[in-house]
């Protein structure tokens, strides 16, 4: 398998609905649009062994195989591309909407699949788990690596990216209840945009878009995202090496102590008036 | 045990940074503060029994209980206080940063504990899971009920919730970091207000913080949330059985489809000028 195998089914990001809009006290009835939300199970397996299903996510339905490189690609079961033999989508669509819920990923046999920290969240233990490690430790440090890179962006192109990024968020735009995540070159230019009800799900559609090209691209690309820059983003952009992250929401503390523990430069609170700095490893010009 | 067991443990939702702050061009150092994001994981057990994990959830350490104890009713574990027979830290809190991360309940004798369903993520299995299930089906069946309720709020009230929550939200006036989720009376009265990083986890805390209340006190209120109603927020109210949600944000399609069979009413897009009604059942006085 060289690329990720296309998907079959249609999958609509938002529905017409009908509903009463009440405006200054007067109620309406009209049309309206919302973003499509529907729960995915995602399965790995090998060749011959048992289907497991690792998690079930709440996402907008469109790139689902993209979701689940990503994913997979974030916690740490894959790598590359060769570590998949397989993407599908088992069995029909849900009878009630025509979407298909469930993706199985084959992986390589050689694919070292350690699914006993995977169900980390749900071992059976006398000890304390987090007690007593420091927070990053305890949640991530077998996971991402210091990320090296000689990305840079200009101040004056930083600016221009929400203006950028909003003019390709159409379905923002239509139902105002998608996330967006894309990646930024360092000339400016949008390369990618990937958007779900769930901010995590753009970010896994968006990196795991990119499992089948050669030679690390994320490298030397930067994440662009429309809302907050949580922990949990800044590991999947560490998972990926990505050196750079702008959103045009807030970061967290831990968001921040992550982004500097692997020399990823965080910027937040985005706007064409300007942003702030929270690290800065190098990539701003 | 008749009330939340006090925490001890000091825990600002926010902490102060130095960063460069670029406007116009020009870059200043300055001080900012920036929402607190830990992992807090919560583990079950039950006297002389062993002690299991079973979620760590990202969250903004405080009403770390009332954060405990509202999953595991949102999550149908525990249906009321008489579940519960002690709640409490384990261990001392973490070498860095002084907050305690780890949460444990001891459920009651009595309570029938369902580790099952609970990891139902993560089981293996060579069939479909949520394939050929109406999505609902598969994801909420087991858990919720219509909910029966003779709450009502005015239309002149409803318009003047967003200003309320917004007086309320101190630190989202701060840090512009933290999700906000109200308990709002029938008078438009805003009762209780949770905040995170994590809008499941404001919804958690504030149901959780009813949990040793008597009498199902959130049968008769409303649920107010600062952004968007995603199909798992109105699970919880659902579970809580909470008769009306109004959002500052927009609900997707399968929380409008779940709020319907729950007789649940949903308001989305609130603002002093109007709002959009996408389900109703009896709560629009």
């Amino acid at each position: 398998m060289s690329t990720i195998p296309s998907e079959s089914s249609s999958a609509p990001s938002s529905v017409r609905i009908l509903l009463d809009r009440v405006s200054d006290g007067v109620a309406n009835t009209v049309h309206d649009v919302v973003s499509v939300e529907e729960p995915m199970e995602l399965q790995i397996s090998k060749k011959d062994g048992l289907t497991q299903t690792i998690s079930v996510t709440m996402r907008t339905p469109g790139q689902d195989f993209e979701l689940a490189l990503g994913y997979l690609l974030c916690e740490g079961v894959i790598r590359d591309a060769s570590d998949v033999t397989d993407v599908r989508y088992c069995g029909p669509p849900s009878p009630d909407k025509g979407y298909q819920n469930v993706v199985q990923v084959e992986l390589a046999p050689t694919t070292d699949l350690d699914l006993d920290r995977l169900q980390r969240n749900f071992y059976t233990t006398s000890s304390c788990g987090v007690c007593g490690k420091t927070s990053i430790e305890a949640i991530d440090a077998p996971l991402s690596e210091t990320v090296e890179s000689n990305y840079r962006i200009e101040h004056d192109i930083l600016r221009t990216l929400p203006d950028r990024l909003h003019s390709w968020q159409t379905d923002f735009q239509r139902t105002g209840g998608l996330h967006a995540a894309a990646t930024v070159d360092g000339s400016g230019e949008i390369q990618r945009v990937r958007e779900d009800v769930g901010r995590h799900n753009a970010v896994d559609k968006l990196i795991g878009s990119y499992v089948y090209e050669s030679g690390a691209p994320l490298r030397n690309l930067g994440l662009l995202l429309s809302g907050r820059a949580g922990f949990e983003l800044v590991q999947k952009a560490a998972m990926a090496s990505m050196p750079f992250i702008a959103s045009i929401g807030p970061p967290s503390n831990l968001a921040i102590e992550l982004a500097d523990e692997r020399n990823i430069t965080l910027i937040g609170f985005l706007r064409e008036s300007g942003y702030n700095v929270y690290t800065s490893h190098g990539a701003l010009a």
